[in-house]
């Protein structure tokens, strides 16, 4: 089932990466670069943390052909694109929830300390979003928007916590899709956000 | 034949590069900075890539002199390089060119996939000129410029291809720079791009 | 004592990065975030380039609660900062100091080139700067600023020859804080800079 959603949350990834890329105007094969980047770049980013070679992609390279054949499926239909607004949000919410809990599952499964599971599980959720916005020349949405990363976080949690209580894993996984995915569409939809730090002085 | 390229094209990177860094009035040492960026970047992004180490310029080291130095020779003959402007844009499209080959060499050594082997000419040629502009706060050339990046896979495909059909490597490499570096000087005189994707609805 | 002041100047990393968030508005957990790419962004850097596994924050993860704990304790004395910036500017310094000691040290370990030790110690200390400045959508500081690549370098040179001459280590590190923080501190309040490269051609 995690791979399942694992494809789809890459494709949605993908999928919005491309609509960020038309923003900018970018050719087709910046629209390719930047969903790659955003699609793969959080997975990247932990592999090269834990040392974690080969690097999934490179494991499995057809993922690339997915990721590039959803970025130009998206030129294709981008006419109605932006009716499709809500589905996106919601493969993208469902994504963050499932790459976290992959992170999770890679750093486990080296014996890593639980605090190192959880920044795994971040990272694999939330860097892809954080390389595509530099790429962008924008400050990174996920640093001031809403609860992105405090979803992450708590799926994180809770798979951690569930796994080293010896449940069933399919059923914590669907314990954390459970609660980190609803949150995350309450976040959307009530606007919820974390406090901001404001400081406008010089130092 | 190749490693003699090679050094010129790090050359080439990294006088292109400081002159980057002179339109954002960047003191000597970062020159040299966005220089080694520019001339290192892509072939480090590999080898973290493939877990290949020692990464090429620790094992080879002097090659950080090359390109300090290059950078600052650039510095001191500043006045007269806008006459060489065609020089630079051939040194740097042979470059593009020999960085994917070695890229491509250093994938297929290590038995990767053949989609790898062409991603791994890709990165070696193109990420170099990517953390220039990101350092240099712009929305990467790359992705909307001339057939830059189009440039590499088509050079990459025809190594690959030709050394895979066991012909003799001299000359697969010979075919793809006879390919490879006139198609890159002729998307820059034609100004052939690719389309672009322009999406401008919110998402 | 080295250690001692790495943690102090961990800290310091962290807080400097925390204002930095602050000016951009972001929300608390982009603050601990920023810090945390700040603080260990440069020893992360050195460690993925000499391939340097576990990464020092995976093998001593409770570096990255003090790395939040002193960003978010930066935004609860947020008011009185502005009267603590020399402070602030000491402790950066000493950091920076610090930073590339331990930097070249990771680098002699492994055994590798006199000039990788430089470029270790370099990376070390002043990466994670960069990367702040990069995700704050700046043209990174250290391009253009006051002496604070230079001592680093110089700092490291200290250090590498100290040590290879075969000196009492705690004399070498004593000898390199000594004369690479006043250094810095001289930079700071003299203004003293490197000539810029400045070049309006377009190319």
């Amino acid at each position: 089932m995690l791979d399942v959603i694992f494809y789809i949350a890459i494709t949605a990834e993908a999928m919005t990466a491309a609509l960020a890329a038309g923003r900018r105007k970018m050719d087709w094969f910046g629209v390719c670069l930047l969903a790659s980047v955003t699609a793969l770049g959080g997975g990247t980013t932990r592999d090269l943390f834990l040392g974690h070679y080969p690097l999934y992609w490179v494991a499995n390279p057809y993922i690339l052909l997915l990721v590039c054949g959803a970025a130009l499926f998206t030129i294709a239909i981008a006419r109605i694109v932006h009716r499709l607004k809500w589905t996106f949000l919601v493969l993208d919410g469902l994504g963050l929830v499932v790459f976290t809990i992959i992170g999770c599952n890679v750093a486990m499964e080296i014996g890593a300390h639980p605090l190192i599971v959880i920044v795994s599980g971040m990272v694999t959720g939330i860097v892809g979003g954080i390389l595509r916005d530099v790429l962008c020349n924008d400050v990174p949405l996920v640093f001031r928007s809403e609860l992105y990363a405090t979803v992450s976080i708590v799926t994180a949690m809770i798979y951690y916590f569930g796994v080293t209580a010896n449940l069933d894993p399919d059923l914590v996984i669907l314990a954390a899709l459970a609660i980190g995915f609803p949150l995350r569409i309450l976040a959307l939809v009530k606007k919820w956000q974390m406090p901001k730090f404001v400081y406008d002085k010089e130092l």
